[in-house]
């Protein structure tokens, strides 16, 4: 079973280190510490293992060390700065386990660029040795990439010529649509299994400077600090962890108190059928193929401060970021750990109006630096769920709470059902402030807006809606896809999930790619759109994965045959 | 060998009926009039040759018939209007050969849409009978579509439920993005087998209208009258070829000749190793899996004329007219019929004076019918290249003239090499104004700024560009890959030519599809780009063409089988 949950002190692969507005970020895998057997992480190569400390290390820095300006991304080994996903790896992986992987190493690259784009802070590639496909993918994903200049050190993105697949984490796309290389060199450089040095990579705009090694850190240091302007001295981040001053673990520590807050793991249990956390509940039908995923709305004695500095004091425990580290954890878990999990019955239970008075803090307090982290964070969570390839229905029942934020639940499902029952116990489910942009999708609108498209006006009917949406009045909002009276209730829930989960699981994961993203594309949904798509169809032909393919036969004195028909 | 060449007066398909501004389009499929064996054509089902019928019929009417303001498109058969794309046909295909189908029948619609957006055309999808799969598709890429009521006709798309593969032309992409209909009722249609009837199909916003069997005629009629308010008295459209008036080929020639011009047959010349048209000469070099792809651009003695009238005279032998048919014709026949060709080095031939000035005329006129549909026409052939799955290396050499439209060939190629040879014959490109906007990609743009998304700026300075580029001013202007000089010409290519047809075609396809389309998404890009790589991706899943796979055991006594786990 995969563990997507680690912390610094637990690191194999990366070190972190913190000096005030600084960060290093530096990777030195452990070529024997991987996450299966079969293939060891030579030349900073990666498996999912060594990406699960990176996410860590982005997440950890935004909640622990808020005071960073400028993260320096570089490596510990010489003359390699990253060679990308272990190839043997991949050889030898299912193709579920390919796309999953290449899935959480693309949420990565994107949680970075979120983290620039929204926290702004600066990500900086020092390339002080090669980077080759993942490897110039990671810097890719930076603000700023620089290489050292040392006769050798090129960046290249080999998967083309080399290994017949695509560059698995974005590179294609963030090459011509973020970095705007021009079609043609964008061509040439992805079929040159050598790749580019400084000059040309310079030029090209695959780079945005080289430097010659002994000039190197200075150049990046320089960099640096003309980013973190504040900063009057300039601090080194040589060699990472070795670096004078770097090393301070203490004031490290000193600034996390003073302006972080700490990231706890998890309780969770772990049973024969599910897992039990605190707020979120994962109960696994294996049989029927389908899990019931309830996440409970903040407890009636949970303590729900309304100023930042309450909940800055709270920490990890105040419920929103608490009970979405839950649910992010509980995703990643049905995606990697149950694949025959098809469909997720989403479910709520709580007090719709303490989730509202949540939501009132959020909105009253996103220019807080804690407050606008958390719903950032839900958001990317959001992200991760309308991403994963599972269906999701939402099921409101009596004591649900799809409210607010927890209403994205229901607007990110394929489907929902609402029991209407005047006559019973009552359901609704109701809107707050921060449907309205704060947990925005992929496609940069929000759920409403991508559920309204082709009549945008029933957006602003229905966060204008006083107080709760009863079944029939959701219904005539259209938040709702179906509302079974009480009679029809357990039959219809019960056929809907047997139908859903009779058909075939690649034709369902097609298609929902395609209907949960009308509207407008990003760069983000073209990577999980088109470019996911194409690399998931290479993944499987012959002439990566077969006997005769280029995956197959790297690294082995037997080349690759392919079948040239065109396709 | 599939031909894609024919004529109304050699459909088997379809009939076409033209009477003033209104056009009937008829589908009543032969069964037994297949492309290949092994299927019937039952149902109104369709193979690649009823689709090359369709495609013909719409391009006549934009040629043909420009006085047309209405289609009409439905169905002679009773109770059933089209059932979509042949199963048993998919079932048997290869691979590439289904990819090609879709691409080809994705082209068809979206060229229905083009008429409609761009010349004003309306179609209008009359259901006299149940549509599914690819027949609700043709229908959604209709502007409007109204459905027989009576108790019996539905619209659905069973591709999901049924066969385990997605709507393969358009139909998830339009659901939600053309139609905007909301994701959950998209979900729920796309998975229901027998698809919806009038009354919800209408609520949910996947037809336009429906009315019982008795009132369905007359309604279309009235809807078609308000159309073409110029018109006097309702014309019935009533089955088509059958109906009082509409089988008057007399009206419908006087028409065609008042207004339109002939589309005639393309003289070609098939040989062992290419085809020969007046213009295009296609010379394949099998054994080394490459094409090379010649325009020639007008001859010294043809007919240029320079006003509208002129040229409705010369009709399709016009120059820009004959030349992008035979294009056009030659892509098809690359993509179909010699799936082994990897790579198609494009070079043009010809006075680029001659070129230009074409151009100048086009530009002069755009606003004649006429002129406009071949700018159309010159776009559409031009996107259906850069949708072409094959590499494209643009060859500039002395005696080219890739100038304004040619020169589109050279930015729509995934690279260009130019001599460079200042002491010998002088190699040229240049603009013309019809870079500047009249030959859209399908991302909306023009492919100068696809090239320069990163410097928008390049595309005023290369279009205020006065005279020819040569080869050191194209290169400073960033319109070549590389400008070898002449002791290096003939080595680079060779080497070029060997390197790209020796790398994985599975990587190339996909590398091509995520590098050809930075900046914006259309519903267009999406298909073809999103939509129809997962559908390539699940057409190769054991799920649905494995030997328990859905698509393997559709209509057989066997069931399918399907490993369930989530990818």
């Amino acid at each position: 079973m995969i563990n997507f949950q680690t912390a610094p002190d637990q690191y194999k692969h990366w070190k972190l280190n913190v000096a005030g507005p600084l960060a290093a970020l530096t990777m030195d895998v452990q070529e024997d510490v991987t996450l299966a057997e079969g293939y060891k992480l030579k030349l900073n190569s990666y498996d999912l293992g060594v990406d699960i400390e990176l996410a860590d290390a982005v997440q950890r820095l935004r909640f622990e060390h808020p005071q960073v300006k400028a993260v320096v991304i570089t490596s510990l080994k010489p003359r390699i700065f990253c060679a990308g996903a272990n190839i043997y790896m991949l050889g030898t992986s299912s193709h579920a386990f390919k796309v999953n992987f290449c899935k959480f190493t693309n949420e990565t690259r994107c949680a970075i660029e979120d983290d620039s784009h929204h926290s702004g802070r600066r990500y900086i590639a020092a390339l002080n040795g090669t980077a080759s496909g993942g490897g110039y993918e990671l810097a890719i994903a930076c603000d700023e990439i620089y290489l050292v200049d040392d006769g050798n050190s090129a960046i290249s993105l080999p998967e083309v010529p080399l290994l017949g697949v695509l560059p698995g984490t974005g590179g294609l796309t963030r090459l011509v649509d973020k970095r705007k290389v021009r079609r043609d060199r964008a061509d040439v450089f992805s079929t040159l299994a050598e790749g580019l040095k400084g000059k040309r990579a310079k030029e090209w705009g695959l780079i945005n400077d080289y430097f010659p090694t002994s000039k190197f850190q200075e150049s990046i240091d320089a960099r640096v600090s003309e980013i973190v302007s504040g900063v009057t001295q300039t601090v080194s981040l040589r060699s990472g962890a070795e670096a004078a001053g770097l090393n301070d673990n203490e004031s490290s520590q000193t600034n996390s108190l003073r302006y972080g807050i700490k990231l706890n793991p998890l309780q969770k249990e772990l049973k024969p059928a599910g897992v039990e956390y605190k707020y979120v509940n994962l109960i696994l039908n294996r049989e029927q193929r389908y899990a019931d995923l309830t996440v409970q709305g903040p407890r009636p004695e949970a303590d729900l401060p309304t100023t930042p500095e309450e909940i800055q004091k709270l920490g990890d425990s105040y419920w929103p970021l608490q009970a979405y580290r839950e649910l992010d954890d509980a995703l990643l878990h049905l995606r990697v750990n149950e694949p025959e999990i098809g469909l997720v019955c989403l479910r709520t239970d709580g007090n719709t109006a303490e989730v509202l008075a949540v939501d009132k803090t959020l909105e009253a307090n996103k220019d807080h630096w804690l407050v606008r982290e958390i719903l950032l964070y839900m958001a990317r969570v959001l992200r991760r769920l309308d991403l994963t390839a599972k269906s999701f229905f939402a099921i409101i029942e009596p004591g649900s709470c799809f409210a607010g934020n927890l209403l994205e639940l229901l607007l990110a499902s394929d489907r929902s059902y609402m029991l209407n029952d005047p006559e019973g116990e009552p359901t609704s489910v109701s809107v707050s402030p921060v449907n309205a942009g704060s947990l925005p999708m992929s496609n940069g609108l929000t759920r409403l807006q991508s559920r309204f498209l082709g009549d945008p006006e029933k957006v602003d009917k229905v966060l204008a809606h006083e107080g709760a949406f009863d079944a029939e009045s959701a219904d005539g909002a259209g938040l709702i896809t179906f509302v079974p009276d009480d009679l029809d209730w357990e039959d219809e829930i019960r056929v809907a999930i047997e139908e859903r989960t009779s058909l075939s699981p690649d034709a369902l994961t097609g298609m929902e790619a395609s209907l949960r993203f009308a509207g407008p594309e990003t760069t983000d949904t073209k990577i999980y759109g088109r470019l996911t798509a194409w690399q998931n169809w290479i993944f499987q032909r012959p002439n990566a994965v077969g006997p005769e393919g280029a995956l197959t036969n790297y690294g082995k004195p037997t080349q690759a045959h392919f079948d040239f028909k065109r396709t």
